[in-house]
C-alpha cells in the first residue's frame, strides 16, 4: 500500500480484524462458473449482480474476458446498473511471458472492460513456473510486477491473487514470498493468498499468513478452495491471522469441489467472530440470496446446507424438540432469523398453523390460528407441498389459494377447455404450434385461437386474447421469467413438473406456481393464477 | 483410564497424534438417522454395518434403543453377522434423573442390546441442567458418574458424550469440566466433547481440548456438528489437539446440517495428518463406500463433494487442463485413485483444442488436436453452447456429434414428421395427449401414434414403439431422469428450453441433450440420441 488509507479511503492496518474492516470478495461469477454444470446467461450474471450488491458485497468478479469473450458484454452490460455498494472487477493473468506488457492482448481486454477494479493472477509455485510455464523464476517475477505496475497507471484498484501460494510456500518459502513482493513492488492494492488446489490445512494457512505479514506490508485477502472440505475454515483462520479480504462464491460452487462459501463465511464472520461485513438487515436476507442464485440456475439449495438450507434448523429428535420449546438455544447455535431462515419442527402441527396464521395477516386475511378453517388450510397445503407445489417464490399463489377458500371469493375466469396442438414435418422445417382455449365470464364466453414458438407460448397468447376481450388489464400484465422443473425424475418423461412464473405490472412483481404430470397443464395453472393476481391487485373488479 | 493401555490393548498416551493411534466412530446408523429425509430400514442398516467394516471403521453406532424400539433388532441381528473389524455400541442417555440407576429402562436396554460397546450422553451446559431438565447440578454430576459405573460393572467398553461440551465449557467452565470428572470416575474408557450445536470455532475446540488434557487422563474424542461448516475443521483441529477418537456419519449426514463427514476426515486423516485410520487399500474404497450408502437411500452423492464427488478431480479452464496434462498436482492437491476417484476433463466453452482430442481419444474417434476437423468440431461446439447447449451431463450427445460429423456415420432412423396434441375440458376432467410419428429406417417406414400422460411423454411413446419394429434393442433402454432447464428466462414462455435426458441398458448410463424454443421439440433432440447411442453402444448394426 503506497499511503495508509485503502482503496475505499478507510484506515487499514495489518492490525487485528477487530481493527481493520473486512471486505468480501464475490467470485460467483467467475470462480463459481467453472463449476461442473454451471452455466450463466448474461441475464443471470446481471440479476445476480444486483442480488449480491443489495447484499453489501464489496466486490464482484464479473468473468474473464481473455478466456471467455461472453463476458465483455457482462462488463458492457453492468456499467448501465447502478450498483449501491459493490465494485465490479475484472479477472484475467499477467501478461504471457514473450509479450511487451503494453502489447499483451489479456491486459488489454482487462483495461477494455473499463472496470474499477482488476484482478490478476499469477505464479507463487516453482513447479507451475518451471513444469508448466517452462520460463525462469525471475522471468515470472517481471511478468508479475510488470503487469501489476500497468494496471495501476491505467488507474485500477488492484487485487493480485497469489495462485497456488500455500504451496508453492510449502516446497519453496522464499520464492512465493518473492512473487509477492514483486506484485507489491508493482503497486497491488491487495495480495489475496489462494489455495488453489484446496489441499492446505488451517494450521498452515495461519503460519503462512502470519510468516508472510513480517515482510509484506499490503493487505491481504485469502482464496480458498474446499477439496480437503476446510475452505470455510481456511478462510475464517486468515482472517484472525489478519487477512481482511475473503474470496468465495454463494453456496460454495466452483471448479472441482468448490470455492470457500461466502453464505457461511459471512454468517461466521458476523456472528462469531463479530466483524461487520453486512449489517444485520442485510445478514437477514442470506437465505433469500443463496435461494436466489440457485433459483436461477433451476437447482434446489441442498436442504442440510449451514445456516440458510430447509434442514439447518430443523429438529427431529423428541428429546431436542422438547428441549428448545424451553430455550432455543438447547439446540441452536444462532437465531434462525438472524440470516432469514426459520426453526422447524419435524412432524407436528403446532408451529404450522402459527405460521399460516401470520401469512394470513400479511395478506390481510382474517384467520385465527385456532380455527377449523386454519386446521383445514394448513391441511390443504401440506397435501400440496407433498404433491410438489413449492410455495417459496411462489406467494402469490399461496394468497390465491388462501383467498379462494372464503366464501365470498368471486373468480375473475373460468376455463371450459383448451387444446394444443403442435406439429413439425422434416421437409417442412419450421414447426407449428397453435392453442384454442374458451374462457367464460359470468354467463358469457369468449373461443379464440393462437399461435406460438411452442405449445406452452401459444397457450398463453390465446388465453391472454380471450381475457383481454373482458378485462383490459391483462395487457398490463408481463411475464418476466418462465421455469420448469421435473420432480421425482426417476419416472422418465412421466415425471411430475412443477412450473414457476414471475410476472409483473407496473412496479409490482410476484411468483404463481403450476404442478402436473403434465407440463402444459402446470403452465396453465401458473398462468392463470399469474392474470389472476395480477387484475386482483390492480383493483379490477371480476365480473363473475 | 484405569490401566495404561487402551480399550483395544495398544499403548494409548494422551500424547502428540503421531504415538496415538486415532480412532474412528460411526454414527450414521444413529445420530445420521436423525436427518430429514433418511430413513435406514433394518436390512439397510446390516449392509451399512458390513460396508463399514469392510472400510476400517473401528466403532459403529448402531442405534438409540431407548428411543426407537426397532434398534433392538438391529442389535440381535449384527451379532450373526461376523464383523472382521468394527465393534458395534448400542447409545442412549444417562438414567433419568428420579430412578434408581440399577432400575432405569434405557441403561436396562442398553445392557440387554448385549454389545460389546456402549455409549451414553449426559449434561456439560448448565444450561441444559438447569432450564431443561431442571434439576440440580449436583443431580446431573451422581447421574453422570453413577450411570458409567454401573455400565462399567456390567463389563462394556463405555463411551461417554459429553453432550454441549463447547457450549458448557465457554459459560461455566468449571462445571462442564466437573461433568467430565464425574465420567472419569465412573469408569468411562473414553471421554467425548460434542459440539452438539455445531456452532464452535476451531480455535475454542482447541483451547478447550488443550485445557482438558491438563485435568482429564482419559482418552478424549471429538464429535462435531456442520451448522458453522466447520465441523471436519473442528475435527481434524481436536486430533492435532490430542483427540485420539472421531465421531461423524458418512457423507455427513446428521441432525439439521449433519454430522462431521467421515469420508472427510479419514481422507484429511490419512493423506494430511498421517495418521493411519485406514490402509491404503481400504482408503481407494472410499468412494464406493460413501456411493454406496446414498445409493440405497435412492439418493445421489453430490457432485461436489470432496474428495468423493464426481466434480471433485474435474477440470473445466482451458489453462487448468493444460497443466495437468503436464504435472497432475497442478491442480489436483492428491491422487484421485488414493480415495477411488478418477480425473475427468470436462467439455465446455472454456473448452481447448487439447481437451477435445482428449474427448475424441476416449470415444476411439481418430482426430489430430491440430486438424482442421478439431478447430472446426470446436468451433461448432461453442456455438452449440452458446444457443443453449451443455455437453456436461450429455456426453452421448456429444459423441454422437463427432461421430456424425465422419463421412462414414450412417444414421439409425430419421424422423419424417410428428404431430403432438393435448386437450383438456372442465367437464370431463382428465387431460388427453396423444401423439402421431413416422419414422424411416432406410426405405421402409413405420407410422404410428401412442398416448401419454402429456405431449412429451406421449411422443417419446410413439417414438419408441414406431423404432421397436425395426429395433428391438429400444426396449432395453430406460429413462432415468428428465430435466427442463428454461434458458434465458427473461423472455417468458417464448424462451428456449434445454431438455437433459439419463438413460441407461443393462449397467451403462449416458445422458443426452436437446435445445428448442419448443419443449416438445428439445424433448425429442434428447430422446433421439439417448436411442442411438443405446443401440450404437449395443452394438446393432444401422439399417440405414
Amino acid at each position: 500500500m503506497k499511503d495508509d488509507t485503502g482503496p475505499r479511503g478507510a484506515p487499514v492496518s495489518p492490525g487485528s480484524p477487530e481493527n481493520s474492516q473486512v471486505f468480501v470478495y464475490d467470485t460467483t461469477l467467475r470462480d463459481g462458473s467453472q463449476s461442473e454444470d454451471v452455466q450463466f446467461t448474461l441475464e443471470d450474471k446481471i440479476r445476480v449482480a444486483e442480488c449480491l450488491d443489495q447484499l453489501g458485497i464489496d466486490y464482484i468478479e464479473g468473468g474473464w474476458p481473455g478466456a471467455n469473450p461472453k463476458d465483455i458484454e457482462f462488463f458492457r452490460r453492468i456499467r448501465e446498473v447502478s450498483l449501491t455498494h459493490s465494485r465490479i472487477s475484472a479477472f484475467g493473468s499477467t501478461r504471457k511471458s514473450g509479450n511487451r506488457t503494453s502489447e499483451d492482448a489479456v491486459l488489454r481486454a482487462l483495461i477494455d472492460a473499463r472496470t474499477p477494479v482488476v484482478t490478476i493472477f499469477g505464479k507463487s509455485w516453482s513447479l507451475h513456473v518451471e513444469d508448466i510455464l517452462g520460463i525462469s523464476r525471475r522471468a515470472n517475477l517481471e511478468m508479475i510486477r510488470e503487469s501489476c505496475d500497468f494496471l495501476k497507471q491505467a488507474g485500477r484498484e488492484l487485487v493480485y491473487d497469489a495462485e497456488h501460494f500455500f504451496d508453492g510456500f510449502r516446497e519453496n518459502p522464499d520464492f512465493a514470498l518473492e512473487t509477492l513482493r514483486a506484485a507489491e513492488e508493482g503497486g497491488a492494492d491487495w495480495i489475496i493468498l489462494c489455495d488453489t488446489n484446496g489441499g492446505s490445512m488451517p494450521w498452515e494457512v495461519e503460519r503462512a499468513l502470519r510468516e508472510v505479514r513480517h515482510s509484506i506490508r499490503t493487505p491481504l485477502g485469502i482464496h480458498a478452495h474446499n477439496d480437503s472440505e476446510l475452505a470455510v475454515a481456511n478462510s475464517l483462520t486468515a482472517v484472525r491471522a489478519g487477512a481482511t479480504q475473503v474470496h468465495g462464491t454463494i453456496n460454495g460452487i466452483g471448479e472441482r469441489c468448490g470455492n470457500a462459501n461466502l453464505v457461511s463465511v459471512i454468517a461466521d464472520l458476523v456472528l462469531k467472530l463479530e466483524t461487520s461485513v453486512t449489517s444485520a438487515r442485510e445478514l437477514s436476507r442470506l437465505r433469500e440470496v443463496a435461494s436466489f442464485v440457485f433459483e436461477i440456475q433451476n437447482r434446489p439449495l441442498p436442504k442440510n446446507q449451514p445456516f440458510v438450507g430447509e434442514s439447518a434448523f430443523a429438529h427431529k429428535a423428541g428429546v431436542h424438540v422438547h428441549a428448545i420449546r424451553k430455550n432455543r438455544r438447547a439446540y441452536e447455535h444462532i437465531l434462525p432469523e438472524a440470516v432469514g431462515n426459520t426453526q422447524r419442527i419435524l412432524l407436528s402441527e403446532h408451529s404450522g398453523r402459527s405460521n399460516l396464521a401470520e401469512k394470513a395477516r400479511e395478506y390481510g386475511i382474517p384467520l385465527d390460528s385456532g380455527s377449523p378453517e386454519a386446521v383445514k388450510m394448513l391441511s390443504t397445503l401440506k397435501e400440496l407441498e407433498h404433491e410438489g407445489y413449492q410455495f417459496e417464490g411462489a406467494e402469490a399463489s399461496f394468497e390465491l389459494l388462501m383467498r379462494s377458500a372464503s366464501p365470498e371469493y368471486v373468480p375473475y375466469f373460468e376455463i371450459d377447455f383448451f387444446h394444443v396442438r403442435m406439429e413439425q414435418r422434416k421437409d417442412i422445417g419450421e414447426g407449428l404450434s397453435e392453442a384454442t382455449i374458451r374462457v367464460r365470464v359470468g354467463d358469457r364466453t369468449e373461443h379464440t385461437a393462437a399461435l406460438g414458438n411452442g405449445p406452452v407460448n401459444a397457450l398463453d397468447n390465446a388465453l391472454r386474447k380471450a381475457l383481454g376481450t373482458f378485462y383490459a388489464g391483462v395487457n398490463e400484465i408481463t411475464l418476466l421469467d418462465y421455469k420448469v422443473r421435473v420432480l421425482a425424475g426417476a419416472h422418465g418423461t412421466a415425471s411430475r413438473v412443477r412450473v414457476l412464473i414471475e410476472s409483473s405490472m407496473d412496479s409490482r412483481k410476484w411468483g404463481t406456481v403450476g404442478v402436473s404430470e403434465n407440463v402444459i397443464t402446470a403452465s396453465l395453472l401458473a398462468l392463470k393464477d399469474s392474470i389472476v393476481y395480477g387484475l386482483l391487485k390492480s383493483g379490477t373488479v371480476p365480473r363473475g
